[in-house]
């Protein structure tokens, strides 16, 4: 790779890390029309069931925050995997909520699984999956509905 | 942008997020005035109420530091938009705290909203201010004194 | 410095901050193997001992981490010093664990200390230590096996 190469890949890194940033902050804003805007037109989030284009992704953003007051989705250990003008990432959230209902706390410990593209200079997510790893506090701290870390081992 | 001026600005990103990173550090190291010197001479810090340059906010980060035996402040979603010599950021903190009375843990979820400004080729905070989005421990687990995500909607 | 070695350091903190990343992947991800690729040859790992070399270390952390049925290692504050093909770094960690036994949660915030070295091109740990800063449900929740954030100041 030329040095040009290499810079661009950082840029490239950079404004990825920064869509994920936003989306997350766009999210805690209770604003799902906003964190939908991350998607491209024909991008597809998987929030326990697909959903395809902003308009279908913000509609269901929308029903899951109406159940928290507050929510910190904090991010981490970003990792992506450039392709051109294509890539793929894994990272880490970890979320905080205060139930509308009763005001109690929720944690979640998940995975965003990401498939993005870049599209006239920006990036945006073509597919994003979220995979929990634990909760607490949300009625039954069990395993179901939580597939793990993904490609996780049983040695 | 000339790629020269791009790479200015992944410079200056860089170098604030290790402003922040530093600032964190010396908080949890006990260090109120190594964590003080990252403002400006007349940075402004908002800690429950204005104090202004580094004696007066180490003053006050002394004051609030003695109520702990063990600060963790976890740094993440830092969003960075530069303007020349200054710029203003919106990160999010995770902060783990053990009460110094009787051990307990308190939890706190915040952001850090800030102003810089760059002094001969160095970043510094020129305000910063704290805004509590969730605890859990701190005796009331309410609402209070939690103005919560900056700008969040309501609709 | 140049252009050009402002650029390498951006080029080799990327790719240190890439290795924690993995690392931490690797350990959620329940493979030992690895996650002890992440370091040298004669590289030390310091868990409440230290084991030398990738093959002692994978065997170590696979002791470890049989007594979890999930982890989640959310790494931040990432600082790095660098010095030509040699640098150090302190990083935080908070670690979020179901234990395998009971399925109780386990939370655990630590610092890594780390040496590092850049071998044909590539970053490993040189050594590496956790430094534990406080714990939740590890059964006794004291300071004991805590040594607290490196370096904390007494004043």
């Amino acid at each position: 790779m030329t040095p040009e190469e290499r810079f661009q890949e950082m840029l490239d890194k950079q404004a990825i890390h920064e869509l994920m940033s936003r989306y997350a902050e766009r999210i805690d804003a209770n604003d799902p029309v906003g964190a939908a805007a991350c998607f491209a037109e024909d991008g597809i989030g998987d929030y326990w069931g697909e959903f395809t284009g902003p308009e279908a992704i913000a509609e269901r953003l929308s029903g899951i925050l109406d159940q928290f007051s507050a929510t910190s989705h904090n991010l981490s250990n970003v990792q992506i995997t450039l392709d051109g003008e294509t890539a793929t990432a894994l990272s880490y959230v970890y979320a905080f909520h205060r139930m509308a209902e009763n005001y109690e706390p929720m944690h979640y410990w998940g995975r965003w699984v990401d498939e993005l593209k870049k599209i006239k200079g920006h990036w945006f997510f073509a597919r994003r999956e979220v995979a929990g790893v634990g909760s607490i506090g949300r009625g039954d701290d069990d395993p179901s509905g939580l597939p793990g870390h993904p490609g996780r081992l049983t040695r």
